[in-house]
């Protein structure tokens, strides 16, 4: 199939959505918790986190400002922090579910069946059935002028994940953790770890990295 | 484990680079085609795609300016253009392979085992064993001023893949392409496709989305 872009922005809205969001590749499921002023916990699933950079320690989100999304957006901004809580595969449906339009009265994480929890001092809730949390604060807003969406950068404030998957020299083994990853906006997956490779260089034979712990 | 922010900064620099690169989650692999002014075709692996926009359709990435990444952006800026490839699974290693620091005048097609091929018009080179090629024209370049990376946002020009893995609502189901994932700087991954949910709405049950074609 060939499809060019005056043809791609002849199908259907919501067509184009699907097409456009799938072929964007896999993703981790990444559930953002935050505090809205009124002292409700939000959580909503997320698929575009980024690296941003790693000293200092910083990913980046993209919001689309006019969709469910924007309590979490909000929240963030109002509170200047969120939790990033990445889900079992097992978990996928209640996962999933977070992406409904709940009134801003009602908590995701009570509507959906996760329990909200504390970690260190950290002022947004945590999902406490997942397998690895991240605190976050809040760095830099950036607007992106071509269609209005926001890169929102934050900071890593602490780690919390199961010791047996982080490895030797850092790499965290999320497969390991069953930990779930998604496509588009509706489709999950669980994954088959191939093999970690070694540094590449010119005319030098890879080599495989053991992840033994 | 818990790590604080501050434990995160004290690790030696490669042990956090692993560390946090990793931790951010499941990607795709993306091969990314361009030619430089000399006319040597360069691909590099990249795995920070991320769905900026469907109407018009867009896709941004992420580049570090100091890395070997440098052939690819600057290509991209002096000749307006790139082609986003997705690998096999089973290519695994000459995906990895690209991401070796070659000179100027070689070409990762040749030195990693690639063809490189010229679809519709489109300046830049794609690669011929890839299962889906976008064409992609460059848009924007916002500098990121925290830390100096740049997201580079390109419009979808034209796509071309196979019919079968093109579901009727516009899904593109990237397990039947057996399309390669990746984690981190090193570790590879295929998918195991769970299923597709319905749109989420309170309180209403979730169902499984069809994805025959």
């Amino acid at each position: 199939m060939l499809l060019n872009k005056d043809q791609i922005l002849q199908q259907a809205s919501r067509y184009r959505a699907t097409l456009i969001n799938s072929l964007a590749g896999y993703k981790s499921a990444v559930l953002i918790g935050t505090k809205s002023t009124d002292g409700i916990n939000n959580l909503a699933i997320f698929n575009s986190l980024i690296h941003i950079g790693a000293n200092p320690p910083m990913y980046g989100m993209l919001f689309r400002p006019d969709t469910v999304e924007r309590h979490t957006l909000r929240n963030i901004l109002d509170s200047g922090y969120y939790t990033l809580n990445y889900p079992k595969a097992d978990d996928y449906r209640k996962t999933h579910q977070t992406s409904a339009k709940y009134a801003a009265h009602q908590s995701e994480f009570k509507e959906c069946g996760f329990n909200a929890i504390y970690l260190e001092t950290h002022p947004a809730p945590f999902v406490e059935e997942a397998i690895v949390h991240v605190g976050m604060k809040f760095i830099e807003k950036i607007d992106i002028p071509v269609n209005g969406t926001i890169l929102l950068i934050g900071s890593i404030e602490f780690i919390h994940l199961p010791d047996s998957i982080v490895k030797q020299d850092g790499f965290v083994a999320l497969h390991e953790g069953e930990i779930l990853a998604c496509s588009g906006l509706d489709a999950y997956y669980k994954t088959n770890f191939i093999e970690r490779l070694s540094y590449a260089k010119p005319d030098t034979e890879l080599t495989t990295l053991s992840i033994e712990s």
